[in-house]
C-alpha cells in the first residue's frame, strides 16, 4: 500500500522525503515491507493458545482443517482470540486508574500532587459512603482511594458504578449474568476461559468478554476519568492548537507522548519552572515548547490547554521534523522504533515508566514520590540537548489548527444552561440537550473516537464521518486520537459550526461550542457512556432507545475493542471501520453485527468505507428516531 | 505425522480403528488435516496484538520484514507472546485456587464441604496472623479464605508464602524488583505492558512474566494445593491402579475430567451412596464405576485412590471405548471435540462448569451451595444412560496397572522417618532425603510433570526421561500427566524399584516406596518446590545448589508454561521437551536457555530427544554435586 494512507495528509510527504534523506525507516517503509497480511491471523482463525498448535483453520467450509487439534472450531477461536483482546485492553485501561489511584492515596497539600477538585472528591466519596463531615480532603481522599482499589481486587461484589447506569442497563446486566466483579479479576476470568481445554461455547465467552468490558467501561475507566479529575482538575473549555506547526523553530520542543497524565502533568509544571525557563534561554532557546500527543497529548490539552503536536501516527513524523529536543513517553502506543528513529536525529527518547521499558531509550524511571523533580530533570536533559539539534535537519511543517477544547460533562451542561430559561427550569441538567433531540433540532449524538491505522487513510475516516454527521445535524462528542484529527483539522473550532446542519449550526451559536466537542483521552469515554446514560435517565428511558451512537473509524487498539464491547454492552451501537480478526467465523461476526442486538439492544456494523459507515450510523439514528416516534 | 506420536502406545491402535468404523474423528485425523504448522507462529514471530497486523516478521536475519508495523522486533514480539502464555498459565492456576477459597469460605460442620485437615487449616491460620485460640474452627476457616482472597486483589504489599522460599530467593527477588504483588494485577500488568506501544525491552517483559509466574508457584498454585488439603484432606499413601483398562464391561462407567476438585469430590461421595448404587443396579449394571483423568483424575486418585482412565491425550479414546454413560468436566484441558465424539456414542458429555461452557454438551451448571445433589443428579442421568449402551460398540482395552499415589510432603516426611534413629535424629524432617542426596545414594531428585503433545510421541518422552532419572539413582516425583503417564506404565509401584540403581533401589526398600512418587495435580507442582525448599533451608544453601532439576517432557498448556517460569524463578533448572514458541527471537531463546542463569541460577533447556534431554538432566546433576564438593 506504500504510503496510500497518507494521501489526505499535506505534510507527511515532504517528512518522509526527508526521513529517506536522513535514511530512517517510518511505518510506511515497514508496511510495505510486510507485504500481504496472514489470512488466518486477519480473519481470526489462527490459535496460538497451546504448544498443539499453532492451528490454523482452513477459511473455506468443509475443505482443509475445520478444527484445531483440540477440536475447537472457527467459533470458538475467533471468539477466544476476541475475548482476549478485550481483556488486554481493559488491562490498560485500567492498570491506568489504578496508577491515578495510587497517586490519590499520596496526595496532600504540600506533595507534588493534589486535590484540585474537591467537590468531585465529596461526590465521590458520598457515592462511595464515605464520612466527609468534618473530615480533612485529604484523609477523605485517601480513603476514597483505598475503596477504589479495591474494585479492582475485591473478592466479593460487582462494580460499584454500574449503579450509575439506567435502570434498565442495571436489570440487564443481573439477568444475563455479566454484572462485572473486580476489574482485575474479570481480565483473570477471561485468560482462564480461554486456556485450552475451557470455553468453546462463543456466546458464553462473549459474556465473560463483556464482564471484563463493562469492568473496565463501568469500572478502571470511569474510575480513572473521575480520580484524574479530582487530581488534575475537571477540564473547562480553553483554547489551543493542533499538529506539527505547533512545534517551534527557536524554542526547545519536548513531546509527551503515551496515556498516563501523571508525569505530564508534573512535566506542565516544570517546563513552566522559571529556573527552567532561564536555564532554556542560557541554553539559547527563546524558551520552552511543551507539545502532547496520543492521550498523554490530550490530557495535558484538556486540563492546561497545551497544545497537541498530532495522532497516533504523527509520532514518528514529530521526530523527523528534527526539531525535538525530547520525546517523553509513559505507556501505551508508543512505537518501540522511535528508538532507532531518534537515533537518525539528535531528539532524546526518554522512556519513563516500568510497565513500558523501551529498548534503546533512555531510562529516566518515574517515581511519584519525587514527581516534579523528575520532570524537571527530564526537562532539563531537553534543554541541554537543544545544542545539539541540527538545523539543516530541520523541517517544521507550517500546519496548525486553532481548537477549542475541555469539553467534560461539567462543562457541556454549563454551556447548555446558557439556554435554559431559568424562570422555569432547572439549571445543571441535560435538558436542553435532550430536548434538542427530541424536538428534531438534533437529529441525535455521535461519539467518534479511537486510533489511527495504516490499513486506511490516516484521519480520513474520522473526518469523514464527522463531517457527516454534523452536516446532518449529529452533534459529534470525541475523544483519542478521531478528537486529535478533528482538531488538525479545525473541526474544534467555533467556526466549524459552517459545516453543520441548520439545526445544530443553531445549537452551537445559541451555547457558543463547536458542533464537535473534545471529551478527553480514551480512558475519557466514560465521560461519553455518562452523558448518554444521564439523557437517558432524564428521559426515563434505556439508552437503546436513543438517537445515539459510536464509531471508531481507524481503530488499531486492544482498548478500542474493550471500548467497543462495553459501548454495545451499554446499549449503544457501534460502528468500525477497521475489520477486527473475527471474519473466519461466521457465526461469531453475525453474533456481533446481528445476535447481540437481541441481547443487548446493540451491536456492531463494520465497513471500512467511511461514507458508507457514515451512511450507516445516520440511518440508524434515523430508525431510532422513527421508533421514538420523533 | 499421522499416528506417529501413537507408536508407543499398545491399545490406541484398535480404538483409533474402531473410531475410524464408528466415523468418529480424533486428534489425530485433526493433526493430518493440519499438515503443517504455521512457521511464524512456530517460532513467536507472529503478533496479533493489533490490528495494524497481524504481522509476521521474517525469520530469516536481514531478509524480509525485521519489524512490525509499530517497530516491534522479533526479541519484543516473542517476549510478549511468552509473557502472554505465562499470563494466562497463571490465570488458570489461580482461577482454580480462588474457587476453593470460596468453598473454603462456605464450609460449615454439617454442609457438603467440611474441614478435612484441621492441623494444615490452623498452620495456615497462624502463618496468616489469624487468631486461633478458643474460636471455632469454621470461624478461623473463613477468616483465611479472607485473607487467602485477598491475595488476589490485594491494592498493597506483595504474596505472603514468598516468605516461605530461601532466603536467598527472597533477598534476590527483592532485588530484581520481581516480588509478586496480587495474582490478579500481575496478570493484569502483562496484559498492559504488552498492549501495543508498552514494553518492548525484552529483558523487563520477562520480569513482569517472572512476577505474574511467581505470583502462581508462590501464590495461586501454593494456595490451591494448601486449601485444597485443607477441605479434601491431605493425600497419604495408597493404591489404586490406572489406564482405559479401569472401565468396567458391567458397571456405569463415570468419567470425571478437568482440574478443579470441587465437583469430582462431590461425585465421589454421591457415587457411593446406597441409594445411587441401588438405582445403578435397578438399572441393569453391577454398580458405578468412577474413573477419573487429567487432574480432576489426579485430585480423585490421591485423595481417594479413584482409579485412573489415562492421560490427557486419551480423552477421546476413552469415549471411544463405547462403554462411557457419562464424561463429566470442569476446566481446563477438555477437548472440545468431546462434543462431537460422545455423539458418536451413546456417551453423555457433561459440562458443569460457568468458566468452561463447551458447545454442544449438556449443561449441568455445578452450584457449591448444592454441592452433593447437584453431583447425584449427574450421576444418576449417567445411570440412567446405561440401558443406552451399545454392547456391539463397547471395546475396553485390558491394559491397566496398579500404583501407589499420594505422596504429599506430609506422606513423604513420614516414610523417610522408617529410616530415621529417633534416638539420635528429629522425625518429620526431610534429613534423610538430604542425607541421601549428600552421601551419593541418591545422586539428585527431579521433578517430572506435564502434559501429553502430539508434537512427540505419546507418554514416550515422559517415560524415557523418567525411566533414565530413576536408572542413574535419581529419584523422580511426578505430577499432571506424567504421573499418569507413570502410573499407566506400572512405574509407581513398589516393584518399579527394580529398574532404579543401586543407591535408588535401597532407599525405595528401607522405606517402603516406589523410585518415582505421585504428588499430585498441576496446581501441586507446589509440593515440589517446597519440598526443594525444604532440603536447601535443611542444608542451609539456596534453592540452584541443590542436584535437582524439572522437566516438562511433554508439554503444551499455558499453565505449563508459567510453572516452568516459576521453577527457574525459583532456582530450577526446566527441561523441556517441546520447544516453546521463541526461536523466532535468538536472544530470547539464548535470554531462557543461558542468560536466565546469571539472574536467577537457573535456566531452560530444550531438546525434542527424550534420551538426550534426559542426559543433558544427569549432567546438570552432576554438575551440581561437583560444585558442591559431593
Amino acid at each position: 500500500m506504500s504510503h496510500e494512507a497518507l494521501k489526505f495528509d499535506k505534510i507527511a510527504g515532504p517528512l518522509i522525503e526527508k526521513a529517506k534523506q536522513d535514511g530512517a525507516e517510518t511505518m510506511w517503509d515497514r508496511d510495505v515491507a510486510m507485504k500481504s497480511r496472514c489470512g488466518f491471523g486477519d480473519k481470526g482463525i489462527c490459535c496460538k493458545i497451546c504448544n498443539m498448535g499453532p492451528c490454523r483453520l482452513s477459511p473455506v467450509e468443509g475443505k482443509g482443517a475445520q478444527r484445531g487439534i483440540c477440536g475447537a472450531t472457527a467459533d470458538t477461536i475467533v471468539a477466544r482470540n476476541f475475548a482476549r483482546m478485550v481483556a488486554a485492553g481493559s488491562s490498560a485501561h485500567s492498570d491506568h486508574a489504578r496508577s491515578l489511584l495510587h497517586t490519590l492515596h499520596m496526595t496532600s497539600p504540600d506533595g507534588d500532587y493534589q486535590i484540585k477538585d474537591e467537590a468531585k472528591l465529596l461526590s465521590l466519596a458520598k457515592e462511595y459512603e464515605v464520612e466527609t463531615e468534618g473530615r480533612d480532603i485529604y484523609d477523605i481522599a485517601h480513603e476514597v482511594a483505598e475503596i477504589g482499589l479495591m474494585e479492582f481486587g475485591k473478592p466479593f461484589g460487582t462494580q460499584r458504578f454500574i449503579k450509575r447506569a439506567t435502570e434498565g442497563r442495571q436489570k440487564l446486566w443481573k439477568e444475563l449474568g455479566v454484572e462485572p466483579r473486580a476489574i482485575d479479576r474479570e481480565v483473570v476470568s477471561i485468560m482462564h476461559s480461554t486456556h485450552i481445554g475451557c470455553a468453546s461455547d462463543m456466546e458464553s465467552i462473549y459474556a465473560l468478554t463483556v464482564k471484563s468490558a463493562l469492568s473496565n467501561g463501568w469500572g478502571g475507566s470511569m474510575i480513572g476519568t473521575d480520580v484524574s479529575d479530582i487530581i488534575f482538575g475537571t477540564p473547562t473549555a480553553r483554547q489551543s492548537e493542533a499538529n506539527l506547526g505547533c512545534l517551534e523553530e527557536n524554542m526547545v520542543n519536548i513531546l509527551v507522548h503515551g496515556h498516563e497524565p501523571g508525569l505530564s502533568e508534573m512535566i506542565v509544571f516544570a517546563s513552566q519552572d522559571p529556573e527552567i525557563v532561564q536555564l532554556a534561554k542560557d541554553n539559547g532557546a527563546e524558551g520552552i515548547n511543551l507539545v502532547g500527543m496520543c492521550c498523554t497529548g490530550n490530557e495535558v490539552l484538556m486540563k492546561h490547554g497545551v497544545r497537541l503536536a498530532g495522532t497516533f501516527y504523527q509520532q514518528e513524523l514529530a521526530v523527523i521534523t528534527g526539531a525535538l529536543e525530547a520525546v517523553v513517553v509513559d505507556v501505551q502506543c508508543i512505537f518501540p522504533a522511535l528508538a532507532t528513529l531518534s537515533e537518525c536525529y539528535h531528539t532524546k527518547f526518554i522512556a519513563t515508566s516500568p510497565k513500558a521499558k523501551m529498548e534503546g531509550a533512555r531510562y529516566i524511571e518515574f517515581d511519584e514520590e519525587r514527581a516534579l523533580e523528575i520532570a524537571k530533570e527530564i526537562v532539563t536533559e531537553a534543554i541541554l540537548n537543544y545544542k545539539n539539534r541540527d538545523r539543516n535537519k530541520v523541517l517544521i511543517p507550517q500546519e496548525k489548527n486553532k481548537s477549542t477544547v475541555g469539553f467534560s460533562i461539567n462543562t457541556i451542561v454549563g454551556g447548555l444552561d446558557k439556554v435554559v430559561n431559568s424562570n422555569v427550569d432547572q439549571l445543571g441538567t441535560v435538558k436542553p440537550l435532550a430536548d434538542c433531540i427530541m424536538a428534531g433540532v438534533l437529529r441525535g449524538a455521535a461519539g467518534v473516537v479511537g486510533c489511527n491505522n495504516p490499513k486506511v487513510a490516516h484521519d480520513n475516516s474520522h473526518l469523514t464521518i464527522i463531517k457527516e454527521m454534523i452536516k446532518n445535524d449529529v452533534i459529534v462528542v470525541v475523544t483519542g486520537c478521531a478528537a486529535q484529527a478533528a482538531a488538525k483539522a479545525g473541526l474544534l473550532q467555533y467556526e466549524a459550526k459552517e459545516l453543520a446542519g441548520r439545526g445544530l449550526k443553531e445549537v452551537c451559536e445559541r451555547v457558543g461550542i463547536p458542533p464537535v466537542l473534545h471529551m478527553g483521552s480514551c480512558v475519557d469515554n466514560t465521560r461519553i457512556l455518562r452523558l448518554v446514560t444521564e439523557v437517558a435517565k432524564y428521559l426515563g428511558v434505556d439508552t437503546p432507545v436513543l438517537p445515539v451512537v459510536g464509531a471508531a473509524p481507524e481503530w488499531m487498539s486492544e482498548k478500542a475493542v474493550s471500548i467497543g464491547t462495553y459501548f454495545v454492552s451499554s446499549g449503544v451501537d457501534v460502528f468500525l471501520g477497521t475489520v477486527p480478526p473475527v471474519t473466519g467465523s461466521a457465526r461469531f461476526t453475525d453474533y456481533l453485527t446481528n445476535g447481540l442486538e437481541d441481547v443487548y439492544g446493540a451491536k456492531f456494523t463494520v465497513n471500512e468505507d467511511p461514507v458508507q459507515l457514515a451512511q450507516a450510523m445516520l440511518d440508524r439514528i434515523e430508525e431510532k428516531r422513527t421508533r421514538l416516534g420523533i
